[in-house]
């Protein structure tokens, strides 16, 4: 039995907390804290947990064996820098860190530790049809890749969404992906402005964001977060004999009034919360077998926020950004991206 | 934690201790008896767990909250039968016993007990897509159902596979399925005979089987045990507005050699993997909170084996075979079927 | 050019009159009648056709080519036979007569004749669906056949649609399809009464037909003429290693409202316009070319009636009814079904 | 009957006589030329048609109602000026002219004429799905268009197949359908190149062409022409409220050998030969009528061929290249984009 802390009890704090009390195999949480010390108490207290009083004593209680930072972004350094200082492996939500100065010392901090401890939360790496969609690429079946569609779609957002976070909330998450699908860094980023939904109010909404990978596959991802139909991820890879993309894993055929219709997801959770199952539980078995984490690393942590950046840059200045990382420690060889 | 008793360390049974030890929330398995006491022995050695010298020890093991029966069918009956006698809740595999009148018998046994301690392993009703297709009938959206269209293909089918088991093995899933999904009994069984595949060597195969339910739906099943190509199970239900069908579920969609391929699962592990994890937590839950399983009653396993005598009888004569059922007890009403 | 004459000017007679002037190579229509004298005369005089008194002056024309009898029913068997008689090549709207004794005069007098000059209008050999649908099935890519699951669905009927038309007018096209596909004759026929739709009043809608191939391949048909949705037309053949099925021809698909979307044809011009030009086109050509008509024949005609009347009887006496057709003439041999 | 004189009888316009001749109605093809006289000869021989020695005699036929130009792409020019001249309708296939400077000197000479006679040969307009696509969009069921994603794969392409005809003879379709699908014109244009298949040789193959809509919808399109598996156009518009897309249009579904399988049209002719049939037939129809041709005008051939230089300036600079198109006169106001 895994004994794990959690640092803030928050919506997906609270989730984290179902999901390990009540679904998976070989977890306890045995201790939490939030910045609100009212919510840590109640949520700790329905569990039985030790409620701490800030994510430093969760991460310092003996009774905890592996820490889950769950708090507000801003505070995800200190809080992993300070499991990585206890030696204790430490899975933190995305971002790994709110700039990537902060994720860089983090990895610095793992690399001086001398072997990994941190895992972060991009979980459409367990999401089964990528895993499949990873695996036709790699059985050579449509040859070497060339290009790759994706695309993002929301059906709303809420008010505090803010143009940029478009590339450092959305595509963050295709990001991750493509560095992991491919196998390789992204090189460049560039971001184009389609006529705006009315649908997003003063939001530039949609962007197609264009990313060039190591080797030379171009990605174009569209996002819109505000399509109103439902949750939509997309993405087909074109290699150089065929294609392979995400089927449409639906569950029901209905037909009536003049149509054949099939139920799309209405949000993330619907469409990923099988993944998030599995990422926490793989995180789970990985600890208690060989005490590592097998999921991203600090490294792509870092990586996502320097692509992050870039894609930042690139929406305001509407011109090709180039990325530019540190160099990779060894630490990370052969480890995803 | 619920503390489960395994009875029957064969393939199933190990399977069901995978799925508890490493797989499930809430769940200890402590105790285990096998037929073949080696393997009983290491089986409960490799997780911690006592090993018995009978089920009926098992039962009886004060560490022990629930069981589970996993043994050969023939001795369904008496571990069940038992189970009830200690008034603790057990979970058997199907069949519930091998004949009706052995079900009829726990039936009777947990009707003198006076609450609901069964469960038996039909595990289509926890299968997502026939959840949402249910959904969808209740909804209304289809009008009321008339007809529904059913096949069940394997890929291969084992050389001890004899004719009849076409309907005792695998239509009973069927069987039980449409029992859940229209709320009713089913009234009449007829099988017709196509010509036969040449894959399934002397064996009959395949079977078109006739359900006629209380309310008139008329229920045709396609029974392909040798179809080669994978493991494929369809329903679609014909209302008087429209239709509903279970969707593709596909993962992928991969364009290669003039073709669009959507691949199609080898066997019922992959297709029903989720569903024997969802059936089995539920049970787990539904014990830790209310003490009583809300899946398949041992009234379905009886209503079961008896449809599947009809079919046997039907298949022997050519005929149309009436399904006459005892009178359900009260304790079964308004659950299930 | 082929000079062809229109006995019967109604709504089918109009629809291949704009086909034949409006849409089709190498054909004029030269002559029409009709047994209201004042839409002959209005139709043919907007086509610049001779407005014949009766069938029999049309197929007398001596600018009138070939014959097409879109008259009423009972009326078929005598153009039919008129146009044998005069050695002309007739075309004739299903049925080919309304009994099965006059299709078999028809039969005979053809057989007299000493060649063919009769085509049934069975519009699905035509469809392009259907047709890839029979090459994959011959080229043995799913194994010998086995069954067929087929479903024939109209959003509503008339009026004055009843009970034995979902036989004779629906179901008979699934008739002729299937002899058709499968090269063989039909040797048996059953039909299953589900509960009954509010749909169709008093109506028995829906019904499912089952039809035993000479092989053995058993043909089960949902007929439901009331279902809303659509007119939706299935098939899928399940071979000794897999299937083949009608596919989705869908031109669109529009995600909105938490759906994707599928539009379904309305009706059976929708879904078989198509196959209507094709199967007139490549009757022009077959008698430009070698005087003698390629599509289904006065023998398919009749055997249609023949299974229909099974059909029919099996309906009213709720037994499986055998199939008893004359011994085939030799100039039908090797010719369709 | 429309009388059609037909300059060049090589492979495009024998299969546009064969057309005529025996797929199509009210037509008929009176006159030939080919630069090479044997082959005029040859099938003009066969059909009956007089056979010229310039296509400038056929123009000048009094037998010759309408002209459809099928000679080298160079010639495309002088044999519509002399249609012009004359005074007749001319279907000038694809481009109407080599450069945009003699595009427009066929739009100035059509003006100068005062009613349109041209229509260029972009059949997409004619495709059933492509139609489907626009009325949907019309109807305001996904709100305004934001993006359009779209693929144009063919299996290979030829040895003489260079670099920029990506843009110029593959990519103009799509240029042409984004005018004709939006109703506005193209604003700019721009060429990503990724990496390269091994199946293209020295070809840069594939490519990403972005195209700027004038009212900013943004148009992304795959060109990869060497990817083996198939001829798939691929089409999605992404609205506020929703998206849509060219459907599946698949004739069958197979199951066999752990796959479903939907058959991939294996060039553009499987793809768009209804297209061809109904693009030629409006024409014929259109001319019968009125005397006008309602397809791709002058202005349209001329703005493709404006848009398709911006591409190749594009792809060589690696820059966003604006496009500048001479003023639209009053004679295509109104009429497609």
């Amino acid at each position: 039995m895994l004994n794990v802390g959690v640092i803030g009890t928050g919506m997906i704090g609270q989730d984290h907390i179902r999901r390990m009390t009540t679904v998976l195999s070989g977890v306890a949480v045995t201790a939490v804290s939030d910045v609100d010390s009212a919510v840590a108490a109640d949520v700790g207290g329905r569990i039985g947990a030790t409620v701490h009083a800030t994510g430093e004593d969760v991460v310092a209680d003996p009774n905890v064996d592996a820490v889950l930072v769950c708090s507000w972004g801003p505070t995800h350094e200190q809080y992993v820098l300070a499991a990585i200082a206890a030696g204790k492996p430490v899975f933190c939500e995305k971002p790994l860190a709110t700039t990537q100065d902060a994720c860089l010392r983090i990895v610095e901090a793992e690399v001086a530790y001398g072997s990994r401890l941190v895992q972060v939360g991009y979980m459409r790496r367990f999401d089964f049809a990528y895993r499949q969609l990873k695996l036709t690429l790699e059985s050579g079946e449509i040859g070497s890749p060339l290009m790759m569609h994706c695309a993002h779609r929301n059906a709303s957002v809420p008010p505090f969404y803010q143009k940029e976070m478009a590339i450092t909330d959305t595509a963050v998450h295709e990001i991750d992906m493509v560095r992991w699908m491919f196998g390789e860094e992204i090189a460049a980023a560039r971001v184009l402005v389609p006529r705006k939904s009315r649908n997003g109010g003063d939001l530039q909404d949609p962007l197609l964001l264009i990313l060039e990978m190591a080797s030379g596959v171009i990605v174009d991802v569209e996002l819109s977060v505000n399509i109103r139909y439902g949750y939509d991820i997309r993405g087909e890879i074109v290699g150089e004999d065929g294609t392979a993309a995400l089927g449409s894993l639906s569950p029901l055929e209905i037909r009536t009034a003049k149509q054949l219709v099939t139920p799309v997801p209405a949000d993330w959770r619907e469409r990923f919360l099988q993944a998030y199952d599995v990422e926490l539980q793989e995180w789970v078995h990985a600890l208690a077998l060989g005490g590592r984490p097998l999921g991203p690393t600090a490294w792509d942590g870092y990586a996502a926020a320097v692509v992050s950046d870039a894609g930042v840059a690139a929406l305001r200045t509407g011109e090709r950004v180039e990325v530019t990382l540190a160099e990779q420690p060894k630490l990370y060889l052969g480890v995803s991206a």
